[in-house]
């Protein structure tokens, strides 16, 4: 084993997360460690927290950052709001929604499948038929934005027929939050996690989570403990504060300097300002898929639910997935993502996450795939996908 | 809300953790943020399972960081392990063995309790005699190291007479790894966790655990799935690898930035050597005990069961606990712990943990810590604490 520190390469992200992460993410990691009581750091903890509820677009007082990636911050969510023998309705059109029913399953509850097509967004009247179908179902989980598909479904919609037949709604917007329009309030969603890694562009390792006040009550009314002494909302919670300036109990030993980038990166977003985000993924996405079509490739999913922060591109006939992922890394230092499940070796995944979501990442990443497949013998004619992508930049 | 980054103080981190972070550890969670899978980062994994090895003193295959804290890694022991229905010895002699038989509990398990008062450490032969008095009991745990007491049990003793009964033992490392020695493989221990934050000093946030054949093999022949999707051994394993160059697949995202960070204070602690440091820890504890005992203060246990790296001082009658340490804070720039439980203003936590236990965190606690109690009044002669630590450390 090589003794001293490693010499890593400096990638472009354009996978599925994790993101580009900006030099002041990267140095606020590096500030000095304080004690997680400690009243200077408890100050930075505050600011976190209004921050997410900015970009969540939301006013509820349980908003926090999960001290994990993700997938516990979807685990936070379902431990909490399911007891034993609950049955759930979960929405799967991806990877994300099958992970979903596991955890519907590991609660020890009956998960009710509405199953979409790979490709599809989920299909609200498939939801309304099943929650006519099963009275007394308390629950419906679906994914904003599925990171396996590249597809965005209606979240306010879902909501909506949920509430009218009285269940609350778990969101995974790990994918969408900071690149399209992930409104909690508007939507009446109930309980939403996020990632630190996509839209925020701050390295992996934190779950930002919301639960509205109808979540809250129910986590107060369980009749039995949450099944994850971690992830107890009611013991967090004490770390976290009310909202209203009262004492911070101990609960777990919070990832300090981890909060340090996340609080930078939320600093960054509120700067640049939501609206703004939005728009830049919006551009830098139909300036990919022009140039993306310009090399005469497919994008996977239709035009109308495609999300711009993770497109799907057809591997042509006769390319080799891997190989062309390979020297894309080693000779661009680019990296792109590869297809999941049923999809593995048939797409591509190129994100414009957060600060991926560039002139100058998507002109990279065009210019070098077009490149590559050339030299592999495609038929490519070069320059193409450059001029394509730059009109549109500039348009 | 203020606008720009905040100027955090640095402090002298000398509570029960975090501890002191190295320049060299702050640097490296600065680095560019690599994807999971890149392979320049999966040489950097296989790198950090081996130094977690090293200092586990373990040739368990099943080694690597959870990613999150002390607490999930506390929690993916004992969800992997244990079954509904079953029964678990728990030995509690502080706050972190009732946290584990809160763990027993939310798994549907029943937790037989082994207690010792706080203060004391876990006797061997109630242990015994519980595992006589209750046939058919297939897990024991407990805490190596209690961080509310400053206790350390006989890990040896009471692995073995776990072994007799043909119990696996879960047994918390948190704040002995690296501190003292921790020897998984000598011990015969079967799920160990520790943090990130304590004697190897890197910031919190993440978990090293390791598991025995024994172990592993319990898991793979559960008759149920594991209640966590995010703490699956089995599927978490397929990420961390088979620690035969295997493939890697893709489970949930890992923290990237917080394990070069991690990665770096391992290698530190290789550098210097896993008994150097033991004696580090050592030689500045007893120049603290000096010190404290100069002041005419008393140490809170039996020295003989004392841990180096958490000493518990009482504090003297008539003083104000929240005050000194507010004062120490604002004054020195120092933080030392505040009592928990039922200790809770009654002791100072004092930690030397890891890059903390050093001469100059002794003399600079200890003359912080004089002239504070010396200003509000207390009996204390100046010069003395100094004194008698120097020496110690001169010696």
């Amino acid at each position: 084993m090589r003794n001293e520190t490693p010499d890593l390469p400096r990638r472009m992200l354009m996978g599925p997360g994790p993101s580009e992460v900006h030099p002041r993410v990267l140095a606020a990691l590096a500030r000095p460690t304080l004690g997680h009581l400690d009243p200077a750091f408890v100050g930075l903890m505050d600011e976190i927290v209004q921050m997410l509820r900015q970009a969540f677009q939301t006013t509820n007082q349980l908003t926090f950052p999960v001290s994990a990636p993700g997938s516990a911050g979807m685990e936070c969510c379902f431990v909490n709001l399911l007891e034993r023998g609950d049955s759930v309705v979960v929405c799967a059109n991806g990877v994300f929604g099958m992970r979903m029913k596991e955890n519907v399953e590991r609660c020890g509850a009956t998960p009710i499948m509405v199953e979409d097509p790979w490709g599809a967004p989920v299909d609200p009247d498939k939801l309304r038929a099943a929650l006519k179908a099963n009275p007394g179902v308390k629950t419906v989980a679906f994914v904003h934005a599925e990171t396996s598909t590249g597809v965005r479904s209606d979240a306010a919609a879902l909501c909506a027929i949920a509430r009218e037949f009285g269940a609350l709604t778990i969101v995974d917007t790990v994918t969408s939050l900071g690149g399209i329009d992930v409104n909690v309030d508007a939507w009446g969603a109930d309980a939403v996690y996020a990632g630190s890694q996509k839209c925020l562009s701050c390295p992996p390792g934190l779950s930002p989570v919301t639960f509205s006040e109808r979540a809250a009550a129910r986590v107060k009314a369980r009749r039995t403990k949450v099944q994850s002494w971690f992830l107890d909302l009611s013991l967090v919670m004490g770390y976290w504060g009310d909202g209203k300036g009262g004492g911070r109990t101990y609960h777990h030993t919070a990832p300090i300097n981890a909060l340090y980038g996340l609080h930078e990166a939320l600093l960054m977003l509120r700067e640049e300002g939501l609206e703004q985000a939005w728009r830049r993924h919006a551009v830098t996405h139909r300036a990919l898929v022009a140039g993306v079509e310009a090399m005469g490739m497919k994008m996977k999913v239709d035009a109308g639910v495609r999300l711009p922060q993770l497109n799907l591109v057809e591997i042509p006939a006769g390319v080799d997935d891997a190989a062309v992922r390979r020297r894309l890394l080693n000779e661009f230092n680019l990296e792109i993502g590869s297809g999941l499940g049923a999809w593995a070796g048939k797409v591509w995944r190129i994100g414009l996450l957060g600060r991926s979501a560039t002139p100058a990442y998507v002109l990279g990443c065009l210019t070098a795939l077009e490149a590559v497949l050339h030299s592999a013998g495609a038929p490519i004619q070069l320059g193409r996908a450059y001029g394509a992508a730059h009109a549109v930049l500039t348009a």
